[in-house]
Parts: structure tokens; C-alpha cells; sequence
């Protein structure tokens, strides 16, 4: 049969075939090898995989890629960034390590605020470029999916232009965007003495308009002690799945508020963060089938010396995924092959575990298992080609990328 | 006057002129920025630095060199380095995260001991190859001194062959590469038994080798517990200055032996990782003018909580370098910019004493504090162009290089 493209000579295909569902606790490490395997890709999907004999025996195709002998692996999916800003936050880095508190740097004018500032006076083409750049940059580091917030906006204008600038970020680049709205990530400035009066706005303007724009799949909030409580947080939630958008949770990132609990009563498609959830609220991740989405870049880039459960998590039979949390603020990292040797050193994932987590698992935490995060017959030909021994070797060399190429949806995206 | 080249139209030129000496203690943040700043270079090394106009009065050149008004910083200086050997090895990594120990590591044919094993199989053109392909990717990343060492031969020949594999990639590659000779970096396997056996031939007959053979500069040693023991350790290093090595050493990594004590003692010119080392011998290196040689990357990569108390020895008028230690077992790190954001977030070091820490201060651990690691007039023309708002980016950063070119001698040896 003629087909597309044959991706040959592959040593080791690494495909996470299977399951229909995310793989939980020790299903993670079922990776689903193929040694010395190939692909047949048509009309930007996987149209077969198997060995490269099968393959070669089946197929012919005008293209032909050799992987020279090095591993596949499906694209990254990051699941959980916010890349929509105009100004990166280094010199509160800078003051963090000095000692300054949140407060110190919001008096500074900086923090979360200024961003939110700048981003409501921004063009939406200036938003734009700055986000494609930072995008391209992901792109060339193996990710093939990936899901970006608002957030920045907190207005209902702003946090529109926000979603425009994702909807032109998902025609112009070759790779798969999911635009989330989180227009609930803190009260803004003119709402700080009238939450109730933020939280009125967003139930019954900003939700509503942003189901009329049609671009947002995921509503998410940031629960957490001083910005939306678990009371808060049902409102807005139960209001966005009214309007048709599924529910993600940034949940007990630094105080164990319930958060984890939430989203298991609520069905959330995932619980991000969760670096101080509860016994019971992992608990209930667990029985509800909740993704939990763990962000080790962030408190690394915090400084921190305690990490979300993860290696509990997994043992405990929860399904994990791990992502960037790529942000202005907190965590200025683009990097999933630097994620998952934080998630290793730090957390003590697997390096297979940590491969699933930002693949397949990541995938069901988009609602998208079934067509990115894995390489199976159906879905979209989004591979990395690399020049290394083995999967073992992404998170324990640090540094440089060995990546040779990028392709998504059966095109190359990337030649290093 | 006419110049070879001029670079021009620097935002900022980030010189750490000065002082004829490491930095020490606060004097790590005297930075030296020239705003709006131009080089002349002439025959590979510095003729001129100062703002653009000054530049432009003074100087013609062929080759003009545009900036492109981004940053322009030292190129980086990798002071403690292990790139000589035949396989990584990843496997044993995830062996550790899964609890496995060193010694069953060991057992499964893993460890140092198979580096020598397969490091004294290999020919030289063979290291050679595997070392040059990755210094060319720690060049992508702004590394244009470099030192290496030997130390996974532990047989005369082996060892005498990997300082030949270091002179070559010191005539091949662009960049300035100095040879450290690293016998004394374990037991071999057929010492095991005979500790004075071993010590005797690393002084009768191997470090007079080295000596003849008049490659390496400096004589290094592993001072650990079940290694080279403090006394040990003074016989070898004396033995090499005699011989007229300069002396380095691997002190108080795991356990305070008094390592940083004899370092002080022998005037070493660094001592290394110092992870635990005990005040008195914090106090020692101080008083000696000994650099403290950081390795954050190795604790990070082997998941350890606690690092080199590097603020604390700035805090005291230290002077401290930092550096990779890329080598296959505990830290495959390769990045500068990535070891400067682990000295950050876990040492709590300010970005600015990061990069003092890996440019003037690697470059004075080399005993080249008058050639390379500042951009002042007389030194080598060595130095990075970087797309950045400011120096405090590199550290808030994880991932991608916003690297656009590395500059060795005054040529271009990467563009991105």
C-alpha cells in the first residue's frame, strides 16, 4: 500500500501503546517497546507501526525518514502553561534569592499584578509574536501539544484577547494548542476589597462570553489560601461546566486547602500542582479518577526542598502527568527533558514514569488520549527522533538536547 | 587605528574587570557593565573595550560585528570537568532512583570501575571522537575554557592515553582546554587489596610519567572516605608539585574528612564539591586564598537535599567558582547556564555571583585568571552574545539556550 511517509530504522520505538485510558500506578512503566521498528504515516496520522520488516513488507512511500538507528518516542504533551505575557519576571528572581518577600515585590511593582498590567495594555499582535517565540523555542525541546492559559487578562476584554492570541497560536504553529481560560488566577486590583464583586463578573459575564467566543476548552482557577477558596472555586467551576467547559484546578500548591478534594467532587478532568495535598485529598484523586498534574520545575525554580508526592502518588495507583507550568513568575521553564530530570532527581519518578507523565498521561489530562501521546494506529504522527542509548538518558543527562527532530502531524517541525 | 574586528552595538558588555585577583565575598557582584559597549580585537585578544563611540573614534576594522543590542558576557569557564570515557551511564541512574546502592551498582558491572574498564579498551581516536562531539555541544552553550581531566585510566598507559585524548581536543577544538591528570581517582580493581601498592605507583612511576609526557597542569585527587584517605592524599599531591603539577583536589564531597584542611595546608589552588565541608576547613580554604570549586549540578543530580554551603562561604569572603562536573556517573550536566540556575535556587547565590562564579573566578581555579573569564583589554577575545533582558535571566531560565553566538579568540565558533 502507498502511504505518505515510512519512518524507518528506528532501534527502539517507544509507543505507550494501549490502554484507552491514562495508565495508573505501575501501568506507567509499560512502555511498549518495538525494537528495530517503523511507521507508515498518512494524511498526518499513524498509520501503522510495527517492526520495520512488517512495515517495509506493507508499505511503500515517496518519503522515506531514517531515524538512523536512534530512538522514537511520541511528541511531549505539556499539559499545563501559561505563555501569554509580554514581560518575563527575572529581576524578582534575582530579589527572591535576596531574601524579598511576595509583598516586597508586588510594592516594587512586580508580581503577578504588573503582569496582568502589561498584558491588558498589550496589542494583541505584540502578545502574539512574543508567544510564538516562546512556543518555537518548545517545539525545538520535543513538545507537540501543549495547553495554554489566560489568566492575564482578569477582565473580560483582556481575557479574551488573551484566547484570540492562543486561537492564533493553534492556525499559525504546527503543533496541537488547547486554550484553557483561568481568568479566575487572582483578583485583580479593582476587585481586591470586592471578591465577591470579581467573582459575580466571572459567573455571569466573562464565563458566558468566553463559551459565546468558542475558543476555550478547559476552565481552570487558582484555589489557594488568599486568592479563590473551595467555596469560590465550586461557584466559578459549577458555573464554567454549565457553559460547556471542562474543569482543570490549580489545587493545594502551597497550603493543603482541599483543593485535591475539590476536584475529585467535581470530576476535574485534573488537579494541578497539589505540592501540599492532603492524605484524603489524594484519597480522592485517586477514587474519582482524577489526573494528577505535577509542576517539579516550578518549586525547583522556587527553591524549595519539598516536591509534590509524585513517587506516592504513582505507588498509590494514581494516574500522574508532569508538566512545565512555563510562566513569567514562578517558573521560566520550557523544557520537558528538564522537567523530567527534576521529577526524577527530586521526586524520584522513573525515567519511564516521567517519559509517561509527559506523553500519554499528559494527553488524558487534555482530554486528548485518543489522538496525541502515544504512537498508535489512528493517531497523529507526533514524534521525536533522538541520538541517545536509551530512554533512561532524557532525564539523567542535563544540559544540552539530543534531539535530532521534531515532527508533528507527520511533518517535521524541527531539524537540530 | 585598524583592528581585526570590532563588535558593536552591545546593550550591555559585562566585564568583571579588575582586580588581578579571584573575587572574593562581595566583591562577586563588582560586575563592571559597560552600557552601550563595543570591543576592538586584535590577533584573538582584546585590544580595547569601552562604550560605542570611544570604540568608533578609535578603531576601523574588516569584520564588524553587530550585537544586535543584546547582552555580551565573559564566555563561560568550566573548571572541573571528566569528558573523557566511552559510555554514559543512564542505566545506573535509574538503578538509584530506585533505591538501588552503590555497591549493588557495582555489582550489576555498573560504577567507575566499568568506565576504567572500558576507557582502557578504547583507543585513543575512539575517546577522542565521543569527548569531541560532547565539548562541541558544551561550546553551543557558552563554554569556551574548559578544563579536563583524566582519572578513568589508573594505569600508567590509560592515563597517559586519555592526556593525550585532552592535548588533542586542545589542538582540534577552538577553545581553550587545560589537562588535569586524575590517577588518584579510585582503586583500580587490581589494587583493591593493595591500597600502598597502588599509592607507590602512582608516585614512582605514574606522576613522573605525566610529568614527561608534559601534558597536564594540574594533579587532582579523590579525597573521600574509602578512597584517598587525608594522608594519602598529602603523599600524592606532594609528590606531584615536586614534580611541578599544580595541585587541585575532590574534598569533603560525602563525608568532612579534611579535605578543605589539607587543600590549605598544600596551598591547592582549588579545592572541589566541598559539600560537606566542616567550618574549620571553610575557614582554612579562606585564610589560604584555596578557590572553593562548587558542583551543585552532581548534588542536584543524585537528588540530594542538601548542597556546598556556597552562600554562606561568599557570606565569608570566599572566593567561589562553579562548575558542571560532567562525567557518566553522577552528573552528565553539560549546561553553565543550567548549573548557574541550580547555584541559585538551591545555594541561594545571587545570579550576578553565578556568573562571577563560572567566568573570572572558574578562570582563576584554572590558574588563567590573566588570559580568559573577564572581557578586559589584554585577554583573549572569549565571549557570548546573548538575546536577553538581563544577566538575571540566565539563571530564572530553564531550559532553552537564548545563546545567539559564542565567540572563541576572537572567532566565531557558534551561531545559533
Amino acid at each position: 500500500m502507498q502511504v505518505d511517509t515510512i519512518v524507518r530504522n528506528c532501534r527502539q520505538l517507544i509507543t505507550f501503546r494501549g490502554k484507552n485510558q491514562p495508565l495508573k500506578g505501575k501501568e506507567m512503566r509499560d512502555i511498549a517497546i518495538i525494537e528495530d521498528g517503523a511507521m507508515a504515516i498518512q494524511d498526518g496520522c499513524i498509520k501503522d507501526i510495527a517492526t520495520a520488516s512488517e512495515i517495509a513488507n506493507k508499505y511503500t512511500a515517496d518519503e522515506v525518514i531514517s531515524a538512523e538507528n536512534c530512538l522514537v518516542l511520541p511528541g511531549f504533551v505539556d499539559c499545563h502553561t501559561h505563555p501569554v505575557f509580554v514581560h518575563t519576571r527575572e529581576d524578582e528572581f534575582a530579589m527572591r534569592l535576596q531574601g524579598y518577600s511576595y509583598i516586597d515585590i508586588a510594592k516594587a511593582g512586580g508580581g503577578i499584578l504588573n503582569t496582568i498590567k502589561t498584558t491588558r495594555n498589550a496589542s494583541e499582535d505584540l502578545l502574539f509574536e512574543l508567544a510564538k517565540k516562546r512556543l518555537e523555542k518548545m517545539i525545538t525541546l520535543g513538545t507537540t501539544t501543549l495547553e495554554a492559559k489566560s489568566g492575564y487578562g482578569l477582565d473580560t476584554e483582556s481575557e479574551l484577547k488573551q484566547l484570540r492570541v492562543i486561537d492564533r497560536l493553534t492556525k499559525e504553529l504546527p503543533i496541537t494548542i488547547v486554550p484553557t481560560f483561568l481568568g479566575a488566577h487572582e483578583y485583580p486590583e479593582e476587585y481586591k476589597n470586592n471578591h465577591q464583586g470579581y467573582l459575580d463578573l466571572l459567573c455571569n459575564e466573562m464565563i458566558p462570553a468566553v463559551a459565546k467566543q468558542g475558543i476555550a476548552k478547559f476552565c481552570d482557577i487558582f484555589t489557594e489560601a488568599d486568592v479563590f477558596s473551595i467555596e469560590e472555586s465550586r461557584r466559578v467551576l459549577n458555573c464554567a461546566r454549565q457553559y460547556g467547559l471542562k474543569l482543570k484546578i490549580h489545587a493545594d500548591e502551597i497550603e493543603p486547602l482541599g483543593g485535591a478534594e475539590l476536584a475529585a467532587e467535581l470530576q476535574c478532568i485534573s488537579a494541578d500542582h497539589l505540592g501540599s495535598a492532603s492524605d484524603a485529598g489524594i484519597k480522592a484523586l485517586k477514587e474519582a479518577g482524577v489526573i494528577a498534574v505535577l509542576l517539579p520545575a516550578t518549586l525547583f525554580s522556587l527553591g524549595s526542598k519539598s516536591y509534590a508526592r509524585g513517587r506516592e502518588m504513582i505507588d498509590m495507583g494514581l494516574a500522574v502527568a508532569i508538566s512545565t507550568d512555563y510562566n513569567p513568575g514562578s517558573c521560566n521553564c520550557d523544557s520537558i527533558p528538564l522537567t523530567m530530570s527534576i521529577a526524577c532527581t527530586q521526586m524520584k519518578l522513573l525515567p519511564v514514569e516521567a517519559l509517561c507523565a509527559t506523553t500519554i498521561n499528559a494527553a488524558y489530562a487534555l482530554e486528548l488520549g485518543n489522538e496525541v501521546g502515544s504512537l498508535e494506529i489512528g493517531k497523529q504522527a507526533d514524534f521525536t527522533i533522538w541520538d541517545i542509548p536509551s530512554l533512561n538518558f532524557i532525564p539523567y543527562h542535563l544540559g544540552s538536547s539530543y534531539i535530532n527532530s521534531v515532527y508533528a502531524k507527520g511533518k517535521c517541525v524541527y531539524q537540530a
